[in-house]
């Protein structure tokens, strides 16, 4: 968190006026990052057919009447007798020390009266509990109905189900895809950005027909450890654990195998992912079937990523209400398979993963080349003798093939370093004396801190990324580095 | 409008409910326009030394007590009798027949009291006149303040002042830049995206030292056509025009060139921009002087960029309503220029300036390659003979570099480039059968719909918009048919 708010990936927001739970900044490598993640995302799913929409955020009253949103949204809250503070109940359980679940009013006021509940943040005792809902209602004036904040762009998608399957054709499997906020006006927000009132969503509706359902299998070579509902452990490709039924819909696995891809791409390594399957008293009102990516964060396995067998239940829904039929061709209304990801959680889980400190107590992000805020930073040894003019110009160039470059010209070289360590930055070029007199630049790759001496026409043809000779010799060198 | 929503640049939203005044959804391609509005956007920004952040749209209402919106974001309404529409004072004069200005309560009820102002939905007697808060609240529940939802994504960074001072080492001038949503409970909106509820802006806010100001000059040799509020019309380039008073601040000045510049990458013609100085009448509450970049939107000049000279207002409110000083090194409070883009504004401009008719009926859309959905669309001339595992082949290379390539294999080969044509894609490449023999593809180049031939190897390299002497070729192409 201190490097994090010191370096600008994200701090509380409206620290100013004493701060707002539940509300956080991305500062300016933070927002680089998250931008990072978004052109992954983006990529990795256009390239599987995917489609891109765009849907208001304030959202009429009827569309969550539909979802059953605005009836079955709602989370159990209990109030402390001392502090007078509202929190989920699940924080007061496990102050408390009562290791089961409790989602019913009926049980948690049966709880209260035995006098087994005490508040989370004082230790005072819990009087009442109430469901709260979720739905921020945001006002219109007098004699208007009300609009809502939408708690997952989800729904935006299910009601332009009819135009959106119209530009793909009419064919099925379609793949929709939508980043943007999403608002849960949460009882008591806790722990940074794992649980915020506005947050930042890429979802996918994958719309199958309920026939054929989905027909490419995932690869067999990539190996994933699932955690089965049953508590059953186990490592199995996506495809195996399809066909030996631990993943009942083959459209869940293949997109389980797509999450464990992408979030590969992000640098999260191997051993720090792993799919849980939802309990059944854990499904959301619209899901089938459940399993959620997990990272670790601070020590803490923790979701990043709900991948939700929603079945035709939204469709269903928005077909009675409106009153319009919303299947494909043949009459039946498709089933969906949603992978959503919660790229505030991404954010933490990839600096959680990245983070290290030197043996000589320098702290660095080994954050990927494909992710970090900046691929390079250009810095000129001096400001002096010409050298800052020649590195402002290779700046321009390289910023023309590689859009995330820093320029960086303040401080001494070594502390210009240990700052793009800090914020991940996995090659710095360095201007000095000698590309005066041969055109050439070193690179320090990050987590050798060795460098290696190119030419500046060598780096100014194409992307960094894709010079191919390159990229092995400096990911060799990064290589060589987690070895030690 | 037809071949937007045909297209799916962008249609109404919630139509499934019967729509929603005042939103509208980007569909498909309309999401990649804007995807790649938002990249030129931040390159032009980070070449100029920007930082980005990412605030809450959602914000705790002293925010806005403190920069005024609370108090002054409002609008003059007036309500009919007949149909009982409320709507604002501007349509009703325009209706009337009234051509002056009505920004006063007081005036607005003398005009009601004359029984001068009519409906100008119905054309019913208009009854009465109040100001209308254009600000949204939403609701957290009992015994919570509310909150608001943001109508410029500015404060966010304001509020955020010191931290992101820290940020650029305590440097003026400090350029930041944000993107993201703006709300505004807008009582009619009408003109589809010009006016909504819910939009999406791109802010810039440069803070300067007061006395040094901005110092870089723009360049003397683009020449701008500007409305001073005099009524005085002139063509100069913005630094002539800082020299000779008619831009009273060379950032201003600075801003505008840059605004000009980012309005042609995307494509608008040069005689399709003007910048127009506000009255003292229309200008903020904020600001001191304002120009706004204008483009022809349906035969009509509209507002698509709000470049606005804010003084030190913004700070020093919050500063005395927080009790923290908001200042630089030396302890003056900055003083700040903004540009502030409408994105969806700017997107309506680019596709009206951009949308032609051919002798033979067809429809194309001429966008530039640095903003078009698609850069290059890749089809297989048949979906047999393994043209279409060659193409999709091909596509899954070109990805790799160029970000932006859709594929086709549905439909005729002349279906193709005319769908391609109507979504502005500038280049199609066609597998063929003579791709199996020699490994050659042929480029199609939209405006000319000529074809050249070039072997795959010569576009898997690096990014096609790189390959200068490819992009030459095909811009003579685009050329030669501009000019027919």
């Amino acid at each position: 968190m201190e490097i994090a708010k010191r370096r600008g990936f994200f701090w509380p927001s409206f620290s100013l006026y004493g701060g707002e739970s539940g509300f956080y900044d991305f500062g300016p490598v933070g927002t680089l990052l998250k931008d990072r993640f978004l052109r992954l995302f983006r990529q990795s799913y256009l390239r599987e057919g995917g489609i891109f929409i765009d849907t208001p955020t304030v959202t009429p009253k009827r569309v969550f009447q539909a979802s059953g949103h605005l009836e079955k949204f709602e989370d159990l809250a209990v109030k402390c007798s001392r502090c007078g503070r509202y929190d989920r109940i699940d924080s007061s359980l496990k102050k408390s020390g009562i290791a089961r679940e409790t989602t019913t009013l009926e049980d948690a006021i049966s709880l209260i009266d035995e006098g087994k509940l005490i508040c989370a943040y004082c230790g005072g005792k819990i009087v009442s509990a109430e469901m709260m809902s979720q739905m921020f209602r945001v006002e219109r004036g007098k004699g208007y109905e009300p609009y809502y904040l939408r708690p997952e762009t989800a729904q935006g998608i299910f009601v332009n189900f009819k135009l959106l399957l119209n530009q793909n054709r009419g064919k099925l499997p379609m793949i929709v895809c939508q980043y943007g906020k999403g608002y849960r006006n949460e009882i008591s927000p806790r722990q940074a950005l794992l649980r915020q009132r506005e947050f930042f969503m890429a979802e996918v509706e994958v719309f199958l027909d309920p026939e054929a359902g989905w027909t490419r299998d995932p690869p067999e070579d990539v190996v994933l450890t699932l955690l089965q509902n049953s508590g059953n452990k186990l490592r199995a490709s996506a495809k195996n654990a399809h066909e030996s039924g631990v993943i009942a819909n083959r459209g869940m696995a293949y997109f389980i195998y797509i999450t464990y891809s992408i979030l590969r791409k992000c640098g999260i390594p191997e051993d720090g992912i792993r799919f849980r399957q939802h309990r059944k008293s854990e499904l959301a009102h619209y899901a089938r079937d459940a399993w959620d990516a997990e990272a670790v964060i601070d020590d803490d396995w923790v979701e990043i990523v709900g991948i939700a067998d929603r079945g035709d239940y939204d469709l269903r829904k928005h077909s009675d209400f409106s009153g319009e039929p919303l299947s494909a061709e043949g009459g039946a209304v498709p089933v969906v398979v949603e992978p959503a990801y919660g790229v505030d959680r991404i954010t933490m889980a990839v600096l959680s993963s990245s983070y290290y400190v030197r043996e000589n107590g320098f702290k660095v992000m080994r954050l990927a080349p494909e992710i970090s805020p900046y691929i390079v930073a250009v810095l000129p040894l001096q400001i002096r003798d010409g050298l800052d003019a020649i590195a402002r110009e290779l700046f321009a160039k390289l910023m023309n093939l590689n859009d995330y470059v820093a320029y960086d010209e303040s401080g001494s070289i070594g502390r210009r370093y240990a700052r793009q360590d800090e914020i991940g930055t996995p090659y710095c070029i360095t201007v000095d004396y000698q590309t005066k007199e041969d055109s050439t630049v070193t690179i320090r790759e990050r987590d050798s801190t060795s460098q290696i001496r190119v030419k500046i026409d060598d780096l100014t043809g194409y992307p960094i990324l894709q010079n191919t000779k390159l990229m092995k010799e400096l990911s060799a060198l990064s290589l060589s580095a987690s070895k030690k």
